[in-house]
């Protein structure tokens, strides 16, 4: 499939286009373009070979940089090389802090129902109506096996050390925990927050950021900051059901802008849509996005803010997933690149510490004002326990430590539900290949219709999303949402159960 | 004074017309009716005596009814009709749990600036502009000498046994509790919500109610979930100022309607508008209104729920000092008269138990489903652990004990602060009689410029809220709003220093 690669298209769509099962995957690459092989291409092919002959197998470990230098009397740089080239091509990939991993061998979704189809780039109303609602409300039942949920596993969260902190933080503060907190949140946590948006790439202070009842509320208070009734924002799609929902729910418009595999919202796309049509607000989750799983690499970042700075559109980032990455470090956020002030940045704690604390924050640059003002008529503050426990958590819980034991679980239970998915989904089945977060985007062959499969799966006890709530028009009818966090043998099961439904509509 | 009460007044009017410092108050009631004095009536002329010569102050304790049979040798039944016909006269008050006091004799405000005017019934845009928020926001600093704030003293709040039942709770539940809840809100204590609805004369059940992140929460998603851009909301003035700015920020109109002295809205006046022009919604605080501490009685709540039914309008009941009545049965919510689901019933426990916890709920009647959607729209669920601890205080924490001791300590410090400002005030002046919570609502002589006032008492380190910004209109500029929870020495000098600096704009 390597030949079939346009000229000039750049390496790391390529690289997502792999074909299915390998097939001369060997073939292609930087080896095949210099004419001759250097020395590890050469040990990069042979591992590719074990890996196609399945002597390494899909979720398996091969050697460590350490181990195959010393048996293959290489330098350590050398097989460093090889094996970036292996990842370059989607055969391997690294968990931290625990070696090089054969991949599943399923390729990024390549979202054929919304390939640009510029004609398509109206801004619709949104009409999901209540069975949008019905599906996440069914999606709740403690019951399923929560393949469907958007959440982490709770499993994985620090649950004694937080709810020890939250009642030693309550008895240290007494009578100021039982108040009202100002509207703002709490100078403590804003502190902690700020301190760690270097990571993101950012260096706020504490007075840029207002605390939220989690992300929802942010994202829900930046769309009503900068935009009014009628307007249009523009999204990636699939689009994360909520937004439509809150987009619905204020009268706005939604222009649904296509995806690239791999990456997020296409912006040459956007930029096109923009010079056509009003757009009033963008949103965008440039880190892990819900549901595909993609980054957005830095430099589209970069093009997205800047893009959105010369029509002075508001540009809403949700970046929750953000400190989920997989890799040893954390993507920047689009705030990074924000000169003017119109970028409001959302997360939250809930994927990472306690969904349930409602605690997130958003940094809304210049809509600050009027964002704290709409904090005072939505519920007045955030509850203030929660603010403390949280702040103490950043301050003196490990919360770096925790993170680092958290994504490589992540990591390893993805790639678990990816092979599973491989082994149990009917040919043609292709899932996304994220690299943070615990969300998986699975497309199956044209004919499986996953409504009726998140119907006949629900029957069965199993919860999974329906791609069709992704969007305002009909598309992802063959698509579905897994949530990868609650991989356990239980799960495989149930995988195989998906398998042998959507296996039957082929 | 009393000569000058038209025939057929009602007497509970007349009451709040009680002339300043009693002139002559003894003429008046059944005695001059029926020509011949009663026994009891005797007895009440003799204490009314006493009082009107200063024997009794206002703020002190008169003879408990036993005592007073004892030492008079008369039937305890006797000194109780006695008692109660002080009481109707505005002389005394009863303080549950601790016997009879003498009233501060100022009037209920007879808030002229309202008087009906029907001509000036006119559904107007809100632009309150920025300075509302300046004011909130100026008010919460911690430095000041909280008399301009919304919430309680915390120190009458439970806290330690509330912290210990968060810690515990959380314990309990552990995954549980740091995972979201139901959008609904947990079962737990929507149970004991539901339980305690039998108080205010309703009859719910745990599915009847939603959870909110405290109940101005409640009211935003209540008037989101009934009224569109344009709409227009019928609310009592003075009006709370949270609602004013969130009117406002949807777009909506407001329609203020006047107040009759201690009763709240004038249903009459309503009745005439609801006829003349369209309402979307009405807003209404019957029991111990948020500024004016009015309660509604039961027939007219009664009639205002048959009014709005008439014409299809659905009633938004915030009731957020409901539990604070200082006599011995809670009043009833406007939900008690509803058969056809058009109340949405709002509260909270940020009054009574930790405003900080941010939980409130709201009984949305025949919106139940939409109020629910907007509820994960805008933050998923409340709180989970905050949740769990308010259901265990309801269900084991003696919360009926602990009201039972704030509304006596809340009846205390409303009548003390009512007797200082009696006496630190300029002539003329006319304060609020609540019979329940502990907002107080001041009007001074015209000449006195509460803006004014507020902002010197600013530069002294004393916090007032301004009347002004109860109102889209230009009213109410001479009178300001008074929390008396927190009463103490301190807030005797304090109201002092207000005394003085109004007197100087007289």
């Amino acid at each position: 499939m390597g030949e079939t690669v346009p000229p000039g298209k750049k390496e790391t769509v390529f690289v997502h286009m792999v074909s299915f099962r390998y097939n001369g995957c060997m073939k292609t690459g930087r080896q095949s373009r210099m004419g001759k092989a250097l020395l590890y291409e050469e040990i990069a092919a042979k591992i590719s070979a074990m890996i196609e002959n399945s002597t390494y197998r899909p979720g398996e470990r091969i050697p460590s940089i350490r181990e195959l230098s010393r048996r293959l009397r290489v330098s350590i740089n050398t097989v460093l090389q090889s094996y970036a080239q292996l990842e370059n091509l989607g055969l391997v990939e690294t968990r931290p802090q625990s070696g090089y991993y054969v991949c599943a061998p399923y390729p990024e979704p390549e979202t054929r129902s919304i390939k640009s189809a510029r004609e398509n780039l109206v801004a619709s109303e949104v009409m999901v109506g209540d069975r949008s609602f019905k599906v996440i409300s069914n999606l709740a039942d403690p019951a399923l096996v929560p393949l469907g949920k958007g959440a982490p596993n709770p499993e994985l969260l620090p649950v004694d050390k937080l709810n020890r902190m939250l009642a030693t933080e309550t008895r240290r503060f007494r009578t100021q925990g039982i108040s009202y907190a100002p509207a703002q949140g709490i100078k403590k946590l804003r502190l902690q927050i700020a301190k760690r948006s270097l990571n993101a790439g950012c260096s706020l202070s504490a007075e840029d950021i207002v605390v939220t009842s989690g992300c929802v509320e942010a994202v829900t208070l930046a769309l009503q900051a900068v935009c009014h009734p009628g307007d249009t924002v523009a999204i990636a799609t699939p689009v994360y059901y909520t937004f439509l929902n809150s987009i619905q729910w204020m009268g706005l418009k939604v222009l649904e802008i296509p995806s690239i595999p791999g990456e997020g919202m296409n912006i040459e796309v956007l930029r096109y849509a923009v010079g056509q049509t009003p757009v009033h607000a963008c949103i965008v989750m440039a880190n892990f996005n819900n549901p595909l799983g993609c980054l957005m690499p830095e430099e589209k970042k970069k093009k997205l803010v800047n893009l959105l700075a010369q029509y002075d559109i508001p540009l809403i980032e949700d970046d929750v997933f953000g400190d989920l990455a997989f890799g040893p470090v954390r993507p920047s956020s689009t705030k990074a690149y924000d000169e003017k002030g119109l970028v409001l940045y959302c997360s939250s704690f809930s994927k990472t510490l306690a969904p349930g604390y409602r605690v997130g924050w958003i940094v809304p640059g210049r809509f600050q004002q009027k964002v704290e003002h709409l904090k005072v008529l939505f519920n007045l503050a955030t509850a203030t326990p929660n603010q403390f426990a949280i702040a103490e958590f950043l301050a003196n819980g490990g919360y770096d430590r925790h993170l680092r034991t958290v994504r490589r679980i992540h990591a390893g239970k993805v790639a678990a539900v990816r092979d599973a998915i491989g082994r149990h989904f009917p040919p043609g089945t292709q899932v996304s290949r994220p690299a943070g977060g615990c969300i998986l985007w699975v497309e199956m062959p044209e004919t499986v219709d996953a409504f009726r499969l998140y119907e006949e799966a629900l029957h069965r006890g199993i919860g999974i999303t329906p791609g069709t709530i992704f969007t305002t028009g009909d598309r992802f009818r063959n698509c579905i949402r897994i949530n990868a966090s609650y991989w356990s043998e239980r799960v495989d099961q149930s995988l195989e159960t998906l398998g042998e439904l959507a296996e039957r509509m082929l």
